[in-house]
């Protein structure tokens, strides 16, 4: 929970506005990078980060533990490092290195914690672009990601679709529908109703419990009724009893819940979740199709039937508007279990979608 | 949150052995009737409640509130008053009046709260089978429930089949999946996590928070995403903010939420809740096929194609393992933007299934 340790930092000493008001004085950005950028930098792909991701894509010299798309990067890999310059930057409003709740408040009295301001998908693509700007890209090969990184990749490619050629969005949307506001929605309020939380001036002392409980709510819809019920054990697994898990499936959730205390801040995790339910790309009264006629990029498009928390039927609205407006689209739909994370589990399948779009 | 105003009252003076282990020294259930009981006593439906109800399943003269399954009780309708002698009793485990944890501790200090035991579904079966005996029927026309409901009716209907002709099961399910464990041990988490739990012995200072969060979380799954979309806004309804609602759904989750405080108490949510993870009809090593072998009475399965917390595809489950068994089976899926809850809510058109199911 802190800027990865292999991450570089570029810092931007101007205020940086936010679409909901307000401004920070400077911009931080914690960034990482595979390949090489070549003379044209014209061969440059962002990867844009889910919402429990950061800049540690792939690992590196600086940094060898295994990055949260390892096998997505590399040499020969679907983000093919021989080809392609890979980098990835840490989520504005998170807390991974980039400007967030955990980054000093120049107010001068320790971090930002609950004062820092809320963030949206837009504010977190122009915080890229200032990287993108930074290396000096005037337009990118490819923006890739999934879930979150998903919704960012689709606000640039239609909010400043001449930054970049190809746009690359898995398990997306194009506008947050109430039924998925709804499951966000119950992990703030996960974090929220734990004491500790203090408003968010937790300091030393952070909702933990709340946090875990958030976390355990998000993974009943990261993934699918079928993988529980074909991994798990129907039987108990334990004497039954209330004070802990009764069924295997408990005993995983309560481990997923732990796990996330030692890489996640409760403030950064209510942000995130808010910039997601806030993302529109309708926002400014723009049918997609209208939007799409405006830019002359192409976009891989697809999704996973199983999926419960951006349904598949999200996927063919943004594939459909898309065309509407003159787009190239390519389109997937994939069946598994793996539900909502299949693009961060089933990497050789989404990777051969990837990389066949790449060539194209 | 406690005994319905026009409840009656039946206590059983005798230990009440329970299926996890220990027993209670005597049983209490609350129950209310409608219709005449013939003079063949052969004419009886019960109705098996689920989990947020209790034996106030109609208006009365004792009591002229609504009941929860109003319209589907009374002359003329599905389960007809001019024909049936209607009734339903309070859970074992619950908190309306028939044995719980508000019930009074035998060992003489207050109510039994956190250390009243563990129950089953095939306890409360029981429970519910003792006022049967009470009420002189050797075997009731039929038993009706949705949901836990439906578990407790086909729990009477494969293991004290000679006491019942009809069981009619909507939205249960043979046995609970690892899937829907998940779903509950979430609530269970946020009740557990709020500090006013106190180990269950929170007198009278509740865990109102934990409750809350855990009829939100519930809430979600006993609803569709297709009536979330419908029903609400997809734009923010307030100002962006983490203090209250930004979206019109999290109003209504709140508003949700608030509302059991009124009517449930958290020991006993536990209880039923766990009651439902552990109900497995196969506990026994024996398939439903060689279950329903044994048994001559016949079956209403139905269930709802948007359920999202006991899937279709468990109710198909239950309906072939019947019909593998030999036993007679009448079977619907109908498709509701109501999701799980539509045995409370399309009211007309489950009952039309009942109706004609009692008629055959």
């Amino acid at each position: 929970m802190a800027k990865p340790p292999g991450a570089r930092h570029l810092e931007i000493g101007q205020p940086f506005t936010l679409e909901l008001g307000g401004a920070l004085p400077c911009l931080e950005v914690a960034w990482e990078s595979w390949g090489t950028l070549n003379d044209a930098r014209d061969n440059a792909i962002l990867i844009c980060p889910a919402f429990s991701a950061h800049c540690h894509a792939k690992s590196s010299s600086k940094d060898p533990s295994a990055g949260w798309w390892e096998r997505m990067i590399g040499p020969g890999a679907p983000l093919d490092t021989d080809r392609y310059f890979v980098f990835c930057a840490s989520l504005l409003g998170g807390c991974h290195g980039t400007s967030g709740p955990l980054s000093s408040n120049p107010e001068g009295d320790g971090a930002y914690e609950g004062r820092f301001p809320l963030v949206t998908i837009g504010d977190q693509v122009r915080a890229h672009l200032a990287l993108v700007d930074h290396l000096g890209i005037d337009c990118l090969y490819a923006a890739c990601g999934g879930s979150m990184g998903a919704m960012q990749t689709l606000e640039m490619g239609l909010y400043h679709g001449e930054r970049l050629r190809r746009v690359i969005a898995i398990s997306g949307t194009d506008r947050t529908r109430p039924a998925t506001a709804a499951i966000r929605h119950l992990g703030r309020r996960a974090i929220m109703l734990d004491p500790q939380f203090q408003d968010g001036m937790y300091g030393d002392t952070p909702p933990f419990a709340g946090l875990e409980l958030a976390r355990e709510i998000g993974t009943v819809f990261y993934r699918s009724q079928k993988e529980f019920n074909h991994r798990f054990a129907w039987e108990p697994a334990y004497r039954p009893n209330l004070n802990g898990p009764t069924f295997e499936v408990q005993a995983y959730l309560l481990h997923q819940g732990k796990k996330i205390l030692r890489s996640f801040d409760s403030n950064a995790y209510l942000r995130l979740s808010l910039a997601m339910d806030l993302h529109d790309l309708h926002r400014h009264g723009t049918e997609l199709s209208r939007l799409a006629e405006r830019v002359d990029n192409s976009y891989l498009i697809g999704g996973v039937t199983e999926d419960r928390l951006i349904t598949i039927d999200e996927q063919k609205a943004v594939r459909d508007g898309l065309l509407q407006g003159g787009a190239h689209v390519e389109w997937f739909e994939i069946s598994s279990a793996v539900g909502h994370d299949a693009f961060l589990v089933d990497v050789e399948v989404v990777g051969r979608f990837i990389a066949a779009f790449l060539e194209a």
